[in-house]
């Protein structure tokens, strides 16, 4: 067998895995993110796990065809650099592909992991039949990939696709960036748990503190059941959610003349509630002739999205 | 000489301009354009124009290279065909590059007016040392063109860059195209006017009387004169303007990692007012390390800014 390996450097966990020149993934091993934090120990550690993975396939270090790793960051993609990983410390300005090209025989690409996740669902999920698309994960922030014209967009080789921080509402709440209304304070988890405690001056309404009985914080998941059980101040969470990114993504599509834009991230555990009124939205706010025929999709790939895109930007390189 | 012909196809007048092959304007004629708004009298006045101009040039038909036309609507680049013009009648769905080749003997190519105008800023004006940049028409509306990676962005093969038409505030004032809190709700002229007149309800302040003793309306250059004789509430119209319109610039560059915005259009005339502010803002919300980069400046190009983006696309054709 000849392949590819993808890396996918989570928030909890590093995933690796080996695939083949399909991208079907022969095996996958994990290391948690805590033991490679430091840069010393990723360059011990992270070449050793690879070496161990090779051998465990029975296949030779030829065979591999090259390495894709998706990381948390700003990447300057054709130097493989890092400028910044913004959630682990240490990692400023580190030359990433050249530290591992010297402790590994194959080619080394560095991207970041939302753009991969953008690469993933364009050639093998839900966005394979566009050119162009935006691809959102929607979780703890905002990730952000767009491909146009069937490659991903890097502005001056940077990785950077920065989706989350768009205002939509001028005087709108404080994001965590500093600027105010940005689609994040619409969408993120911890601005959807918000919301609904500054509605009830931080106490539970009826059906919500029914669910909360077994559970110890208040998460947007907690938030969906109770509007799907009738909770009127949940489904106001997710109702201005839904609009919010409704005009957001009818914005970007004038802009840019997409196709479509893919939906993933915990926010899609919300998709029954949430779908029906985005895709209004969008249909209502964007031009003529793009209105016709743009598409809100769901995402398709699951949890080996980021291994997968890490392995196509393995096997194509820049050229993706 | 051998060159090529520009035509900048505006509301008041179509111009044609004779260009060599450096984009020197050699000789330039002008038609109103109601004379050419029924597409028939387009096809017969249009052609024996271009026969005129290059017969008074001097030269052959063999000498021109191509002709570009720039046209204020949604454009087919690659089939030259007019989907629409918003603001003329009758020209729906008008294979305009299959109907010109049959009457003239070189090739014709087809782009939306505002895509040229950032075209031609990026070729030969303000954005020549960048690679990715958003070049906005503020006026009457707000026109647009993205260079991405040295090249304008066509999705579909489109034209169409709907700038003006992304949301800033979600409840805000109703736009034309339907929607709340366009950027173009913030900028475009009757929009600054009219959000004068609300807070006067209908009258003028004393600075904003004077001026308007010898004039017949009250316009954006009106309201100009008066913030820069001190009048305070022209001059929180152009506050609001720069404080919207740098943080919708912000967004973009986010989404995209632009080097450079561009701006152009009748707005360029208060730049001496907004230009400080809209910097301010723009390196302010821009997420790192965009922000440390990304420069606004105002258009070089004047009123021939048409007429050499029509030319650049007809030396390139699509390939630019």
């Amino acid at each position: 067998m000849k392949g590819f390996i993808g890396v996918d450097w989570g928030g909890t966990s590093l995933k690796i895995g080996l695939l083949d020149s399909k991208f079907s993934l022969k095996l996958k091993r994990t290391i948690p993110t805590k033991e490679i934090a430091r840069k010393e120990d990723f360059l011990s550690v992270f070449p050793k796990a690879i070496f161990s993975l090779i051998k465990e396939a029975g296949i030779n270090n030829e065979d591999i065809k090259g390495l894709g790793i998706g990381a948390p960051g700003v990447i300057d993609v054709r130097k493989g650099y890092i400028y910044l990983l913004p959630n682990v410390k240490g990692w400023e300005n580190v030359p990433l592909k050249r530290l591992l090209e010297k402790r590994l025989p194959f080619n080394v690409y560095i991207d970041n992991d939302a753009n991969l996740y953008a690469l993933a669902e364009s050639k093998l999920g839900a966005g394979k039949n566009f050119n162009n698309l935006l691809c959102l994960t929607l979780g703890t922030g905002v990730g952000g990939g767009l491909i146009l014209n069937k490659k991903l967009h890097r502005a001056q080789n940077l990785s950077n696709c920065e989706a989350g921080h768009i205002c939509v509402e001028l005087e709108g709440r404080t994001c965590s960036c500093g600027a105010k209304g940005c689609i994040e304070t619409f969408v993120g988890n911890k601005y959807l748990v918000n919301f609904y405690l500054e509605n009830t001056q931080n106490r539970f309404t009826p059906i919500v503190r029914r669910l909360m009985k077994s559970e110890k914080e208040l998460t947007p998941q907690i938030l969906y059941k109770a509007a799907l059980l009738g909770d009127k101040l949940s489904q106001r969470v997710f109702g201005r959610l839904a609009n919010a990114l409704g005009v957001y993504i009818a914005g970007i599509v004038n802009l840019l003349g997409l196709e479509a834009v893919i939906i993933g991230g915990g926010v899609v555990g919300a998709w029954r509630l949430i779908s029906e009124d985005i895709k209004k939205i969008v249909k209502k706010y964007t031009m003529p002739p793009f209105n016709r025929k743009v598409k809100v999709l769901k995402a398709k790939l699951r949890k080996n999205a980021g291994i997968l895109g890490a392995g196509i930007l393995a096997k194509e390189g820049m050229g993706v």
